[in-house]
Order: C-alpha cells, then sequence, then structure tokens
C-alpha cells in the first residue's frame, strides 16, 4: 500500500471536543522515542522508552520548559497495539489550547497528522482485521440501537468475514475443478459431472442472495427502521406520533451525544431504532391515487420498511380498506409492511370496534389496531407491532445480514457472475470462459474482506472515517 | 464531608460526545471489584482484582453474554489515582450506545452516577489538591488562551498556592504575636512594638491588595480581554475588526472544539485572548456626550480593558481628541486603556498624516495610530499596541495573579480585617478586639486553599465543574 510509508508517524486526537479529558493517538515506529523528548515521567525513575507495551505512565508534557499539561501515557508496542504498529496514547485534560499544543509541538518533532481513518487503515494494512471488520470500526461508533450495534459488534469481531470466508471456500473449491478442467482441456475431459456443478453453484447463489436480501434489513437497521404514517389530515397522525415518542425523549435525553441533526423524529423500540416520516395530505379511498400522485410521496412510502395507515374509527370498514389498498398499490412489491391504525376508537362503541374488526379481517389483507390518541389507548399494541414487522429473528445470525452498501454491491456482482456460469454450463459454453466468471465471483466476493481489493477502493472506505480512529 | 460518602463507587463519561473513543471514569473502592464482574480480559492469565496501580488491560465488556465493546481499562490503586481512591478508565469506542449500555451495567452493579466535579471533589477531599488547584482544574479544561493557559496551570502545580500559604504565614506568625499578649493582658504587657506590628501589617496587607489588584487582569485573560470599538458610523469599524480578525480564524479552525457559542469576535494575539465588542452609533465631538448617553454603551465602554476609538483621516485633530476626551469621561478610573485608530490614512499625504500626529500629540493623551482598512495598512501596529496593553510582564510571576471571582472576594475581606486591625492600632482599641480582626483575616485566606471552607462553599464550586470530572 502506498498511502502508507514506513516509520511515518501520524497523530490525532481520537476524542472530540468538550467533556474533562480528551485523548491524542499517536502511531508508527518511534513514536516512544519521540515521545520521549516532550513527556517527563513523574517517577523520573522511569525510562519511557523502555515501557514495555501495555504501560501506563504518569507525566508532565513540555516544550523548552513550557509547561503544558499532566497526562497519563499508555505505551503499546508493535504488534501489539490498534494499528499493530508502536503507539502511545496521551490521556490529557480536554483543553482545546492543551489538545492543540500537544499536536503542533509532535508536529515539530516530525509527527504528522493523520488523515480520518488513518489509524484503523494501518490496522488493516498490518493484518490486525480484515476490511469488513475495519468498516464495522466506524460502523460500531455511530450505532445508535442495539440491533446496530449487534450488527457492527458481531462483524467486528468477524462473525460476517467468517461467512464470507467459508462461502468464499466453496468458490474457490469449485474454480480449482473448473482449472483443473482446463488444463487438461485439449484432453477434451470433463473431471466433474456438470449437473452436480450446476447443483453447487446454484446452492452457493443461492447463499449469495439470501445475503444479498437481507441488506434492506441490515441496512434498515443500521441507519433505522423507516416508518411512514399516511392518512388523510385531522385523523391524529402527530397526536400518536407524539404518543408514541414520548417516553422515548426522556431515554435519549440523559445520553451525552445523542441528539441527532434529524428532521425526522427517531424512536427506540425493542433494541431498533425506527425513524418516523411524515406524508401530509394522504386522503383514504381508492379514486384518491391520483392525489397522493406527486413522486415525493410515492418515493417515501417505496422505502418505507413500515407504513402505518391511520384512519377514523367513524370512517366505514370500505374506506379503510380503500386507504390500505391504495397504499398497497404504490408500495407494491418493495416489501413495505402495512399496519392500519384505527384512530379515535374512544368514539364508537366497543360492539362497533368488535364488528369492524371482523369486517376488516375479511376486506383487508393486513393488521389493524384500534387505538385512541385522545385516551393514550392502544399505543402499546402498537409498539409490538412495528417490532414485530422487523423480522428480528434474523437478527440471531448477525453474521449473515449485511450492512454495507459496498458489500451489498459486490454480493450483487458474485450473484451476476454465478448466474453467466449457469447460464453457461445450460447453453454449452466453453470451459475457459465459464473459468473466467468463476474467477470474477471469487474476485467480487474478496472485495468484501480485503482479499483482493484496489488502492482506490481502500481510499475511498478509510476517508469515511472519523480523525483519530 | 457529607457529600462524599466512603465506599459509594462513581462512574461517569469524562469524554463529550463524537470522536472515535470515549473515556468511562469509575472511582471508589472496590471499583476494580466491581467492573471484574463484567469485564473479561483478553489474556485469559491476567486477573484483573489482582491488577496493581498502573496497569492496562485489554478485554470486552458485556453483560449476561451480550458483548459490548472491546475497550481498554486503566487500573488505578489508592491512593495513587486522581480522586486519590480506587479507579479504573475504560476506553472504549464513541458510540452513545455503547456508552450508555457500560454506564447502565455499571449501574446495575451498584455504581452510581458521578454529580458534576465529584471526581475532583474526591480528590480535594482525599487530599489530592487544595481548593484553589481544584479549581484550576476546571480553568484549565476552559483556557483557550496562551496565557490563560499558564495561569491556570500555575494554579493548578499549587504556585497560586504557595503563594496564599507564604502570605498565610505571616499572618499567623502575626496573629501567635497577638494571641500571646492576649494571654497576659491581665499584666498590661506589650510584647511587641506596635510601630513595629503596624508596619508588619501594611506590608501584608499590601501584598493582598496587590494581588486583589491583579483580578481584573487575571480574569481578563482567563475570560477574554474585552475590546470595545468605538466610533461613529461608517469610519470603517467592521474593516478594521474583519482585518484584524483575518488571519485568526485560520488558526482557530483547525482545533476541533474551539468555536465558542458567543457573538463576540475573538482573536488570539501573543498569547492572549481578545473580545472584540462592538458599539454601534458613537459620534465624536465633546458636545454628543449625550448622544452615548445609553447606559448599555457606558456600561460596555466601562467594562473595556483596551477601547479602540476610530476616527477617519479626514477628521480634524480636534475632532479627534474630542472623540478620545468623551470616550475617557465615560471610562474613568475603571483602567480601560484607550487607543486612537485613525483610519483611511490613505485619503490624505504623508505630509498631512504627520502633521496630524504632531497635532494629536499634544491635546490627546493616548497612543495613536494611522491605519487603511481598505488599503490592509498599519493592522500589525495595531496588533502590537493591542499586546502592548496588557501588562504581560505580570504574566511572569502567574502565582501572583488572581483569576478567580472567589478569590478575589476574599482578598478583599482579609484586606478589610487588616484595614480594621490598622484602624485599631491607630485609635488605641483593645488587643482582645484587635484579635477577632486578624482571626477573620486568616480565616478570609484560609478559604482560597480551602484551609477552612464551609461545606456549601465547596458544593458551590464543584457544582460549576463538568460531569467527569
Amino acid at each position: 500500500m502506498n498511502q502508507v510509508q514506513k516509520g511515518k508517524i501520524i497523530c490525532a486526537p481520537a476524542t472530540s471536543g468538550g467533556g474533562a479529558i480528551a485523548l491524542i493517538r499517536v502511531s508508527g515506529q518511534g513514536a516512544v522515542e519521540t515521545l520521549s523528548e516532550i513527556f517527563q515521567p513523574a517517577d523520573n525513575q522511569i525510562d519511557i522508552t523502555k515501557a514495555k507495551g501495555y504501560s501506563l505512565i504518569l507525566g508532565t508534557i513540555s516544550s523548552h520548559d513550557e509547561f503544558i499539561d499532566q497526562v497519563l501515557v499508555s505505551v503499546f508496542r508493535a504488534p501489539h497495539s490498534y494499528t499493530g504498529e508502536e503507539m502511545v496514547e496521551i490521556s490529557c485534560h480536554a483543553s482545546p489550547f492543551i489538545q492543540h499544543r500537544i499536536i503542533e509541538i509532535l508536529i515539530e518533532k516530525g509527527v504528522e497528522t493523520a488523515a480520518p481513518g488513518e489509524f484503523t487503515m494501518r490496522a488493516f494494512m498490518n493484518g490486525k482485521m480484515d476490511l469488513s471488520q475495519a468498516e464495522a470500526v466506524a460502523d460500531i461508533i455511530a450505532a445508535d440501537s442495539e440491533a446496530a450495534h449487534r450488527l457492527a459488534a458481531s462483524q467486528l469481531r468477524g462473525g460476517f468475514s467468517a461467512g464470507i470466508e467459508k462461502l468464499r471456500h466453496e468458490l474457490v473449491t469449485f474454480a480449482s475443478l473448473i482449472e483443473l478442467e482446463l488444463d487438461f482441456s485439449e484432453e477434451d475431459v470433463q473431471f466433474a459431472n456438470r449437473f452436480a456443478m450446476t447443483e453447487t453453484v446454484i446452492k452457493i447463489k443461492d447463499m449469495v442472495d439470501r445475503l444479498a436480501s437481507s441488506f434492506r434489513l441490515g441496512n434498515a437497521i443500521r441507519k433505522g427502521i423507516p416508518v411512514v404514517i399516511a392518512g388523510r389530515p385531522n385523523v391524529g397522525k402527530s397526536s400518536l406520533l407524539n404518543l408514541l415518542l414520548q417516553e422515548e425523549r426522556a431515554i435519549v435525553s440523559d445520553i451525552p451525544g445523542t441528539t441527532r441533526d434529524t428532521i425526522e423524529e427517531v424512536l427506540h423500540l425493542g433494541g431498533l431504532l425506527f425513524r418516523f416520516i411524515d406524508t401530509a395530505g394522504l386522503r383514504e379511498g381508492g379514486d384518491e391515487i391520483e392525489e397522493l400522485g406527486m413522486e415525493r410521496t410515492r418515493s417515501k412510502l417505496r422505502a418505507a420498511e413500515v407504513v402505518l395507515a391511520v384512519a377514523e374509527a367513524t370512517d366505514t370498514d370500505e374506506s379503510i380498506a380503500a386507504l390500505a389498498a391504495s397504499i398497497g398499490e404504490i408500495t407494491g412489491n418493495s416489501g413495505a409492511r402495512l399496519i392500519v391504525l384505527v384512530n379515535k376508537s374512544d368514539l364508537i362503541t366497543r360492539k362497533r370496534i368488535a364488528e369492524l374488526k371482523r369486517e376488516l379481517k375479511d376486506i383487508c389483507p393486513c393488521p389493524a389496531l384500534f387505538v385512541s390518541a385522545s385516551q393514550s389507548e392502544g399505543i402499546e399494541q402498537v409498539r409490538k407491532q412495528l417490532i414485530a414487522s422487523v423480522e428480528t429473528g434474523k437478527l440471531d445470525n448477525p453474521q449473515y445480514i449485511v450492512t454495507n452498501a459496498r458489500h451489498y454491491e459486490a454480493l450483487k456482482n458474485v450473484s451476476d457472475s454465478l448466474r453467466r456460469v449457469l447460464d453457461g454450463f445450460r447453453d454449452g459454453i466453453p470451459t475457459v470462459l465459464i473459468a473466467t466468471d468463476v474467477r470474477q465471483s471469487i474476485y467480487y466476493l474478496g472485495q468484501i474482506t480485503g482479499r483482493i481489493t484496489p488502492d482506490d477502493i481502500l481510499g475511498e472506505i478509510f476517508s469515511k472515517f472519523c480523525i483519530g480512529k
């Protein structure tokens, strides 16, 4: 890798402004030696240049007799560090001035400021983690729900990589059979039964496709599950949303740094993050499709994982079913799940509720819940239905869920290559051409863990990281 | 101290949101034992409960088989820690979810969340630092200029405390003489020469007053030196300000977290932070004092450390002098330094500049600088004059500069008590009454370092800290 030069020492703050303590990371061969020029241990018996890995040393940082701060220094020796290189971490007081000065005098000593993600990139380059694990580092920092954290944690610990490696192994085994045939192609030998080979490819492609299809769920979990609220004005969409969010606000507010710069409302339920997207001005009734024709509303609905269709208890069963049908027409086979919420249930009798429930059961294919925003009734049911609408069962095997768009693209490419292999078998294409597609499928799969990765892809992956990581 | 209970373990995040890494601090007897319930060292030969102080251990935090994060744990043993208690610092990925979960499971294990400043308060209670040093911790974190940092660093390292202790020692010596006299009061003995005693008190009071008077400078350095820009509209105040700030913006922008939520513009010059405060609608001319009569403008000018009075080169020397005089009347003996800036110097000839300079020298008591905002001329001179207007020489002895309003109040009280002692000597007041004032002066001085400090003052001091410190 040309981005990482041997012996180049990099530094960066690993914490962001504010707080009581700040951490500055320094990595590269000679990091400890360089630090020793500006760091005096409190115990003058200690020689930091001789410190073993995993030493923690108290002392002061100063430059030309200018006292800068009392700090705690952690020493790591290659390869037992985050980057796999010699490293020091300086824990100082979180003053912008102090951080700035420490980095300034490190630069005076020849240390360079790190690019975003450069620490993790070095970890990858030094074989401390594969590419999908490195990507999980960024994900685990950004994870803001239990499910997103579980996916990232599993990926970071190599669960996902192991799954990909298993697939890759099967492909490589298959490829070796094909290559063997090529070596003996002049003799026109077919070593393996083409039928058995087709079966193998179908099996692998099936696994690849299943992984790729998990991206919709994985991405939704990572970014928050999009829930679109639809219904005509004044049916109580906002009141329902406020009721849903009520407890959540209290839960979120006591974690420092969780406030999000988003106009959407978010809700944590059952370890999942739901993002609520409002659509204004949707009217019920099958003949109103023109009214919702605006492409914005259509695309929001199609991108939704869940649609909450809000109607009123005083509506007829036909008009409620029509609302559901008109939404269903738009979402089509996008995979969005529809939940009908019949609001203002306090305005009708229990008898009428039971009746309406029966009627809807027959003519509406989706679950219908009766709620009353004004009386705060039925909200718990909505929460349960929201959780149930996500296939949380799949989360028990987080290693088989794709969360990263780059991995998804790679899997799609693998699948395309394998389809071409199958077509080739069917059409009796020469083995030499089939072998090309097999090699390509292995190449694409290798991109995920970084077994085969062009430099430009690497640069792109790590530039999305924050500085200091 | 009733706020700190023995055996109560506290925890808090020590870094703020964002960044790559977050630090969670845990302090109190049993902190390591508690952590061991949720932490598994990567090297399973390691038993964290047996770890020595200053150990650094890699491992994972999990709860009921739920993997939470891979972390680095620093172990500190009492009394060799920040608080003087057993401590652990958990360095985890900076995800809000992870931080929240770790604190959550620590709480499950009986750890309590720390109040703001509680870690430093414990350090004070355990004798790790005196009160003025503890206060310097908050100051050093907030310091955003070199001078402010130097003052806070000197205070943190005990320089200021040493100065106060020296004063206190002199007062105590003096007090013991007075008390001795009291013991023998029935015999009507005067051990010490009253004249010599008066001299001693005058000497001490002088030092106290000099310290107290340094508060204006110290406070200005800590908070930024207020510079008010005055002058009638369209003389080029904004252009001059922009020119002054030009380089600064670039310098500030590369330090993360330095953006300040203030409407004032700030400028770093010569290690000092200047805060520029604009006053609109000030007209030159002695007869215009009514126009600037608004109390807001007056109070801004009085609170200024420096006033930049901006005039135009085409103005007469009398009108410039009148502007300076009208400002001088308002600032009075507030100590504000006035600098006259004659802008648009490019509009007049060099001969006229020399002439105007001579004229102003005779009728205006303050420095006058000729600048041209449009031609970017003379700005360097303004910068130098700004730095020169602050008595930076005093910064060579930062231990004699008061930065804290509480210390200032205490010193004022010491001075008042000593004045009463002097009055008593002069008026021949009985020694028993004089002794009361001497004791009070010692009490007030002791408040600064915490030798004598009521509980309520302590609570107030530490509540201003950030969480995790």
